[in-house]
């Protein structure tokens, strides 16, 4: 009898997802045999009917170049607090988990292979708990796996993020204005760290090291006095006030942005005041920085992601999450590949950005 | 005597000015042996002590692919409204254009080649008056000047939003989510209309058409029924309400996003009294669109018109702008290339979007 | 009863194919109530047993951002020469152009349109004498139809190789080194002269202006001596010497970038010679140019060639071809479209690229 | 008294040079209060008159998005085999170490910083046994050195010559051809690997994995029963036959790629007399592999190495070289650096391409 093995995406989409489920089913099909199924919409297509889709090699041709996932994916994608609506209309959260196990049975499978951020794969292990087998794939644009050195998706944010900066460099010059680019990143600032990097910016503000608005008034005031009449500043979505004002920005709600304008606002009228009126523009990038193609560095972790998975999956190796530690790919336990890290304030990075003289506001 | 004649940028910048300067002074010098002097930051660089700087072969080595304008570029360019800070602080308009003249023509200029778009054209038609000879190149990101088949900057702009489409489309399809997304335009709504079109927008608000925000909830609704359970919308930044509700957004100002959350928000709400709980999330592209590298036809278009302007300069005739007749490069009165069109409501690439099944809100 | 057309793609294959098939198919299934039948491989489809698929709005779902052509296409097209393989193993060409005809019609087919070059337009023409009535769609990367101010695919052609000559900069830069970039154009020089002009570089050898090998050493003996010590040249593919040597690449069959490279090898020698000693790199771009996914204003461009063509079938008016008379796309007689142009040697914008200083070789 | 260091860049160019010197210069100069001095064209500015520039901010301003190198490079940049044109214009090579040296010491120079492959970094090796103090840079586009994680540059080739294979899979699959593209690789395969994974290939041929033209035949085949009538293979420069048969292409002199052909056309002729008709079509990518900007991952490793070679120099901490063990930068010494390595036929990169179905012609 064939066995079989389900695939499910959860939590935010991230640009290499359809890589993995390609090279899942190449592999898991094509070298060992095993029938997969795709589950919609996270473990929410295990609730209520199964909405499934059984996955072959024409089901996944084409998919590597291609963003976003087949599979679709959710935010309310959690079995044990799934979101349900009452004849009233209003929304109270549930159990489910274990008619996904239930569901996962009767469909014969003998485990989910769940890609996601550690939000997701703590779901797995819980499930785990339940009786169904689960294999992890990492996946965060954050980067902010501590099990992993890479996850895919980041590689190619960096890179969007790094073209935008490009871009508002050359605006930024010949209109002499600080440009103030929000980036995502809630709680870790690895994007917005990385990115600032690549495209050159002057300040980065990032949730790890809680700014002095002073301290970037005084970045602007170097850069002006030594003949530079324009600025370039990263700001992390999560970034955060040393001396509790408002933070530049607090969420990615609807309005969110508006606390950005507001920080820029402040800002500009902080430098008129302090004799240096540059005007300020801010730009949030967005949604655009987690779709489209996946860079070809993140097509590559991302396959190898997924050939290691069906490895795993076929040979019945459950209870594990894939990482890579370079420049291999390895397995370790799920309950290992739970935790996230952020930005080291004093770390090497973080060093020799400051040796180049980009300020990070304290 | 060698003669001398003055380049100037105004308005905001697009991609492409770096090109014509250097096809200017590469003409201008290497054919004609013309002196070029370059002024900084639009006219506002003959007010008070000149800035400027000579442009030679040296100057202008390495700008064709580079966005921006090395001669900068200023708001505050208008002489005859030139705004003046006093000693409180206060700032008022003053009219400088008699001292702007005096100042070219103590620098020895016969003339000046002003780079500009309706706003700076016309300017320069009234420098003209007061005996400044004046030259126009045409240049408006939006493509709204009816004089030129194009101008140079708009096919970056749609190179840029069409890219940001194609990366909303891969998310909007994994989530089931509505995409908004603003792009430029106050008046004139030809970037929305062609970045819609190229990157397969399902929805389109134009300053042109004022939109029903039933008709939009109709063309989603329609979408899902058909299976598609996203959506993409494009929203120019001048977008009007048929029912005189508060627009999409009404401005660019700082803050100016937080409408556009609120009409999405509006949106969501609709959408979910309709039976249709999608999320909508929105994006503003807002500065990224007029930074970097030209597209290859902007820095070809940017080209010719820098050759044709010195071509004009050094045959002395003054007082013609440059434009696009396709397949060639003419020169028309300045007073003649002053008007600005938009999209023509019952034009027919509205027509045709309408066949592929665009809505536009009406 | 609902009426059938059929679509076909003929010829090499251009950015944006699968955009007109895209809208073709919207305009005609979703406005105008027809049914669409793909023909695969070119008319090539019809011989023998046809190879057809139909297309309906879920067949183009995707297809806009898609290069290539999801209904093949072939270089033995031509039913009237049509290459057939006996027993032995040779090949004849046999007239099956009556055979093409039956087909349509026992389909059922109203029509075919046809996408293609004027090869393709003209095999069209002969079979609408011969009873199948044809629209055509004008498809030529070269941009070499007369009848049309643009086609498809050329904007992306001269967008990728304006990007490798961007490339080549830095590198010729770096390492004091002349660098060729052989790129399309048998023989029509728009490609090499268009990315030339966006690509910065500093002679351009096309099959319009037989070249002067002294004249292209003079351009580069004149960058040495202005400080620049490395030079960027286009050659076309079909480019053609002035004095009978041979040509710098005279066909594109395999072995035929070895003459790339012999005239390189030349060219170096005689640099050397007269005491210039700078290394030749020669690079050819080859298939690369007419991949991937097409630029914005061609998928604009063969989006609205889709929805005119599709109107004109619905009106029955056979025996047209759409193009552009910029702004608007227009429909003229087939026998009107079959002519193809050059770039003119007098004509204005080469006159533009030599005030740039950029040589021809002439 | 001011310390001065020099600062050299030797050997290929690779994406990230210009990166390395920006950050190096900054930090040098702003934190460490060094003087730095460039040496043109390799070590070659050393030799007879020193041709030196002396690089502060200003000279760095702008420098990280550019490729290539402003301190120019060459091929003839070992000072121990230096090649010198006699008066008959023949060329020897002698031995101008002490020249350099010399040249070095008279310059105040305290050492230099060596940015180069294995080659260059030899080279420094023996100038430091001669007295002149050395830090190397590791620099080589083919990442075959095996003391660090990563080099500079590799990751922009690969993501260049993935999108190529992004280019070449719609012409493939729309024409039903074979398709091979030539990469850079002669003695190591990881980009022609990696592109190979990124971009999709279906056979890649390395220097490293002797090919029979029979698997590749039987590759193409299996490919063809499963319904897909193309493939598309990549081949590093230094491929080589198991059966001693001519290489795909055995090296990048002028003609080279005739070889290339040659191969192509002996595995069409042998498709066709297995009853399998494709045509075949050659494209090598040559130059433009190495040019351009360097992708985002690029400049943060590039800009990181700098940084760290400037506070190696600051301190004085000569003979070291910087790497990548990932995620830290640290030095090592010179000796140590001197290693390349190649692509492991039985390691884990491999294995999982093969999982995938890629051939590699074994």
């Amino acid at each position: 009898m064939v066995r079989r093995v389900g695939l499910s995406t959860g939590g935010g989409d991230a640009p290499g997802l359809n890589a993995v489920i390609r090279a899942f089913v190449k592999v898991a099909v094509g070298v060992h045999g095993l029938e997969v199924i795709g589950i919609e919409d996270g473990l929410a297509g295990l609730v209520g009917t199964p909405r499934i889709q059984p996955l072959s090699f024409r089901e996944v041709r084409g998919l590597l170049p291609r963003g976003g996932t087949i599979l679709g994916t959710t935010n309310r994608g959690n079995p044990f607090r799934f979101p349900v609506r009452d004849a009233t209309g209003s929304v109270s959260e549930v159990d489910v988990s274990s008619q996904v196990v239930e569901s996962a049975k009767s469909l014969g499978l003998e485990g989910v292979v769940m890609l996601g951020g550690d939000g997701t794969l703590d779901i797995g292990r819980r499930l785990m708990d339940l009786g169904l087998p689960i294999i992890g794939v990492p996946k965060t644009i954050d980067n902010d796996l501590s099990a992993t050195d890479a996850t895919f998706g980041f590689d190619t944010a960096v890179g969007i993020a790094a073209e935008a900066l490009d871009r508002l460099h050359t605006t930024a010059e010949s209109h002499d204005r600080v440009m103030l680019l929000e980036l995502m990143g809630r709680n870790a600032g690895f994007i917005a760290l990385n990115a600032g990097l690549a495209g050159g910016a002057d300040f980065i503000v990032l949730p790890e090291i809680p700014y002095d608005l002073e301290a970037i008034l005084a970045c602007i005031e170097r850069r002006r006095t030594s003949g530079s009449h324009f600025a370039i500043g990263v700001v992390a979505e999560g970034a955060v006030s040393k001396h509790g004002e408002l933070s530049l920005l607090g969420d990615a709600a609807p309005g969110g942005n508006a606390r950005l304008h507001g920080a820029a606002a402040k800002l500009e009228a902080e430098l008129s005041r302090a004799g240096c009126p540059l005007e300020i523009r801010t730009t949030v990038l967005g949604h655009i920085q987690r779709g489209g193609t996946p860079s070809p560095a993140d097509r590559i972790l991302a396959t190898r992601f997924g050939v290691e998975a069906a490895n795993l999956a076929a040979r019945g190796d459950w209870g594990k999450v894939v990482r890579l530690r370079t420049p291999d790919i390895e397995a370790v336990p799920l309950a290992d590949a739970l935790h996230t890290h952020r930005v080291d304030p004093e770390g090497q990075l973080i060093r020799q950005a400051e040796a180049l003289g980009i300020s990070f506001g304290r």
